[in-house]
């Protein structure tokens, strides 16, 4: 730790601080798809890239490529001492100043006259922004995989139980029928309109190449005009990212379309989460649950862990996202005083947020189990009312709409439903019975569950 | 005001409150864009589309057209109390129930047939949803065209200073020079990509008909499945919005899709806003602001005061555009208990507020001029050192990095920077004129103001 | 409105907007609260103030009192046009300048010579600081008055029910009995402790006055030092408000303490709205609800609409509060440049939801009622596995913890737990019923309400 | 980790990722203060303590206090597979389940008595919340130091600038002259009241205990109803924390206090940082820096790093904050399901990041210096319309308004402001050069700094 850093009274936080989730549990089995180490790899990609295109484009020599391939070897990588690197960080500001100094001496170990080639021509922005996308990439492929399993084990239920009656409820309340499959479908529609807009989102993003400041200066000086405004589209082909039209060093909307992505995923993921966790409630108990959480004081509880962990992802999400709308929206100059620098650590976040609560929704919906008997229990808790809107419909044109009315706050109060209907002269010719099972009142409940399972596997 | 109502002690609250953004200049003079007429409007308009739609499909006779479009009568929609609609809205926690009855006894004064049709077989939040939509999609184009005509100033300014020299700054501080038009031209791009992802959302929003829980089957008891299949899309066209696939009550993409694209507006503009009100800092004086603000006590002092607004409003977008994926992320049931709730206000609240950024932005734009001369006067603040990257280029090959750092320190602390380089026997051959020009190390800053103006151009 | 405004193309804006929280049922009857027309009240009061504090310190004439309390006039300010003024203020960026000239034209009328005194020596910031702190104060106070009522409302029912068993829910499962007075304890104890916080914050807002720049450099340069320095505290004494001990313009606590103490009092209620929302379930159904809300399509449902209201609230206020931190933590030179407005219509916006949620917080509070039977049947649904835990401690130490939990396992997988543990050797002393009854497995919960009561007596 | 995890398909992520803050360099240096390993301990001490407590109020017997402690070995503490066990703490939602039985291991290998009595009649909820409570007030303790070493360097700054004059700015205009020392009193005054709200709230940080659901019934089933009531409070003492007055399991206020002192803290800092960050503008130059930080491009640069990891801490700590309340309001139940869990890795992140900002704070602050010269040379930037104010309290009177304003309009289109004053007839009298002197215009400036000065010394 640098000497100029005289907070904290001292050398006591010299050891390595250990960061692996401990009270992030809906993070913690995957902080590997976006930890330093990972972030490290990204960065020291983006820079050999940087050199590979200098290559390609004919500005830097053939021969240097096999030194820069040194640098990408992962067991060099693993030994870089990374709580070193990112205390060094600070004083710069950004990882890069110390890293390039790894790098260079890596590769002049390799071939003296390939380290010159490292960064060249580059500003610090262009590989720690090059890096973020590549990094968000492959998260978001990590992410699409177990969205894909979820919408996959959903639409097996959505099948299986897609005429299997349910009650709907709005504000909490029973409001009419419904079945379990038309309710999954809803899920299923979610998980895939999010899936899809991530999968767009992370396969259009750009490469950045801007130079100090976005002019590419230092490429045209060293390598003329055409060989610089080439570079940029070379240098997105080696990272596999997309070709930037221009540089982007303050327009921020590549971060903020991601993060808007990510931020629509875990919704669609709490949205599955919180239905799950009301459905298992005690009193309601319609779902069953895989390996449940268990609880250090009550043995006998199955907790909906994992629908908890992804709820507590979909409170934390949206404001991550915001974080990133809100430091496109203050960048000034050519690379914002604090803006650009508040993006990365919540990016980070964001990408292992999702990705834990994608791995998590994976693991729910796995161990998911509908309980249609209960469910269809439930149905009758109103005594019939759920189907008011039907009896409306057929009684209003009857009886009027005042003693209809009257009906339902008899039946609200206590009364038997079925006896008040059937015992309306001017409902002799109705089959009171079929008229209130919920199973009869379903309307398309069933056919959207058949179109859900449909998208579902037109998608895989 | 019922009389269940015990809070605030008391009628004190009588009259009908004002509010027309006094305390937030931002939106004064755009609420009428989303204000509570007009989303009394937009209400009634899918009321009455519904009905339409039922006409359309066959369900409903022809004859109830008259009697709808009586509903839609704007002196009749002017007459309207809408603080008492607003305070009656509380008790059912929407403005749907008392509105219908006001709609029922309206055409019923027509036509007591077609009371009847009114709302026939839906629930509140098919219309409260639609009428979100379609009031989104009007603000969009609105929005739309403020943009349009601040793309198409910026294109002429990008144009005339294309070439005029001036300083890059990153982190606050003088880095390399670019132009005005390079400047200009990341802010053209960035309203360019939002204006095109707001124009894309916004052109499909899609209808919401799902009835009571999301099965259509009010739709289905009265009409028959076919028919009730068929109604969506009919009441989608009647509204000129997308064709919903499904019911989307609570899959909440559509709402946090605009509120993204809302956001990146919003973003966009606060990047031109904070550097306009950068650039206009007394010490920097780049830009010539039109009408500026004036100040009750300073009255020599022009304030950027549309930058600084624009600049609120991009603190508070983010914020805004959070609170739909929130609310998305916590649905539940087949209606949310609050998370439905919330979104109404925010994403009113936040088309207002891209609204009036959107036209603060053209406001500001329509202004704004350039001062090349103090730009350029700007450039030469650090003495040289805005060309030291391609001093490096050229003087560390030819004496060293430790030579040259040397140089730039002993520049740094005052030293004349072209008499160091000058007297360096090692650049007898370099033109340090030229080589000290910042107006010879643009890289490509022209090409990319080119580029931007036309893709401005192509997108008008 | 001002010609320059070219916004959304002409003149259609023209007739003053309509906001009456049509789509914010949570705030619609208590807009009153902190609308535009008593925001410029609380404008008005501060500049006369002013006028009397320049009286009080003997720099200003007693005569123009009366002329100062002319502009006072209720009469005359409810013949301000607020959408002009608003409109006006745009052009500045806040409504001072426009308001300012009309207070000196009413004071002129009644005398001359007063007018010149109106503003002197203050800024725009002055008055609308000073202002949003006498709102604050102003609806806290109500707000103070709703959490009264609810909390005394509360305490009956924690009284009522001290004793009623129910079962305790964590992770949405049941876990150990509690009694519905000690949940309703937590719910006191949470809003006495938001109250507090709100009240002593309400108590010590600060006057602002620091003139242009908060040096008081107008004041000086026309009174003298002392008097300059005195002012400040004779203004704040004018407005009831606390003395500051110097200006804070850029010092934005007194805005964020305020937000937070918001955001508290909803969180308390969002705390009783979310249990109360819960408790109201189909199939939880413990409590009942005072007149509840109504469903445009099923007649029958009673809907927890004030929970679900105050939930919406819950989700939006931690925004709200975020952005006044937000704006303190921006703020820059002697006045924000964007930073500063946005906390106006944030501050106002979180004063209205907080009245809005205190409001129905009372309403729901008022009607609320506890179905002890209900609750003591829930209890039920476990078979007597909602007392494991004490069955633990009973039955651990005679047979082991691995027999223990298969005893908990066959309970849980259908057994009968009361026949698995009376039919243990081991327990043949136990009186296995009373083991089994969860009212005898209360803990302190009896003894937790009853403080809670006293407490809320207490706070009266 | 547990073969139920089926994402991120299979076993890639087995290494222990690593997270040093590479991309989060405002925190990277302090990560140490509230690392994993640090929760750990921190958790174990809560666990330990309530063993203690128990012997405390003689429940347990004084003989197990020397194996409470043998896990409470710093060594041991130290071999704990943190990775492991934040993996195996998914399942149940909280480290707590694993932990204990390590603890009990532990714990029995000293004396097997002793392991019963861990976590004995308590609920993870207890012991985390507990720590983190120990946890915030040891980071907060950590802060304050920092907050104070800050606190007396601005004082020194104050002090010797006291009387230099500057230019204030509004809206980024120059406004009126003030001095150093005025602003940095404001740096001040935020930076104490700041401090002094962290202090309050570390120090009555309450200990949780509440058992299986809030009701002690554990602790009473076992000690007894007199026993259960003593022990919170002196698992308080042990902690060193507040005494409860009651569980809080669902009242989330000494969560929600915290985040906002922190934040306030963030906001204090932001202030400086952001001033500091526009003072160090390569135009205004008012400020110089200790060692700043470099440029991977430009070598000439010294960027206000420390400013702007700030500023990138202060966009980022009011969305944490917020996060709390939001947890705080939908509480619900005994324990919530998912708002409880999403506090955690906010509020260690809100504690690293305001850990981060203050210790990037005290290094900003020591290395400062301001350039009085270049402050009085900015002075003269408008040629003297910076004391327009003052001029218009002496020629108003003398020429009136209108002709008073034409002259300010002539000198800011570029007359001779000294000239055009100087010039009029009824100024004949007036001593215009000294009319014209900003540092004749401080107000009460120099006191204000005076003032902050002395408030800070007696923080001290």
């Amino acid at each position: 730790m640098p000497s100029d850093d005289r907070s904290f009274r001292g050398g006591e936080d010299a050891a390595a601080p250990v960061d692996a989730g401990l009270l992030s549990p809906v993070t913690a089995r995957t902080r590997g798809a976006a930890s330093d180490d990972v972030v490290l790899r990204h960065l020291v990609e983006a820079e050999i890239s940087l050199g590979r295109a200098l290559v390609s484009v004919g500005a830097a020599p053939e021969s240097i490529l096999a030194a820069l391939n040194a640098a990408a070897d992962p067991d060099w990588l693993r030994e870089i001492d990374i709580p070193r690197l990112a205390g060094d960080a600070v004083a710069d500001g950004n990882p890069m100043i110390p890293l390039i100094a790894l790098l260079r001496a890596r590769v002049a170990g390799e071939d003296p006259d390939a380290a010159a080639w490292i960064h060249r021509g580059a500003t610090s922005q262009d590989i720690i922004d090059s890096a973020l996308m590549t990094l968000g990439r492959d998260v978001a492929s990590r992410i699409d995989a177990d969205l894909g399993e979820t919408i996959a084990t959903l639409a097996l239920l959505a099948e299986r139980h897609r005429a299997d009656p349910a009650a709907a409820r709005t504000l909490t309340q029973h409001a009419v029928p419904t079945t379990i499959g038309a309710r999954v479908a809803g899920w299923i529609r979610a998980l895939i309109d999010a899936r899809s807009d991530l999968h767009v989102v992370a396969n259009s993003l750009p490469a950045q190449l801007g130079g100090a400041a976005g002019t590419l200066a230092a490429f045209v000086e060293q390598f003329g005009p055409d060989t610089a405004a080439a570079l940029p589209a070379l240098f997105a082909d080696e990272l596999g990212l997309a070709q930037p039209r221009a540089p982007w060093h303050t327009e921020r909307r590549p971060v903020t379309r991601l993060g808007d992505a990510l931020a629509t995923v875990v919704a669609a993921l709490g949205l599955v989460a919180t239905d799950v966790a009301t459905l298992a409630r005690t009193e309601i108990g319609e779902v069953s649950l895989g390996a449940g959480g268990g609880s250090s004081a009550m043995p006998h509880k199955q907790n909906p862990v994992d629908a908890v962990l992804i709820r507590s992802a979909a409170l934390r999400a949206p404001g991550l996202a915001a974080q990133l709308h809100l430091a496109a929206g203050l960048a000034v100059d050519e690379r914002p005083d604090g803006a650009w620098h508040a993006e990365w650590p919540v990016l980070v976040e964001l990408l292992q947020l999702t990705a834990g609560a994608a791995s998590r929704g994976a693991a729910l919906t796995g161990g998911l189990g509908f309980d249609a008997g209960r469910a269809r229990a439930n149905l009758a808790l109103t005594g019939g009312l759920i189907v008011t809107e039907r009896l409306g419909i057929a009684l209003r044109p009857l009886i009027g709409s005042a003693r209809f009315d009257e009906l339902v706050e008899a039946a609200g109060a206590g009364g038997d439903l079925r006896e008040l209907v059937a015992t309306l002269p001017e409902a002799a010719d109705l089959d009171v019975d079929a008229l209130l099972d919920p199973a009869e009142y379903l309307g398309l409940a069933v056919s959207l569950a058949d179109a859900a399972v449909r998208e579902a596997r037109e998608a895989e």
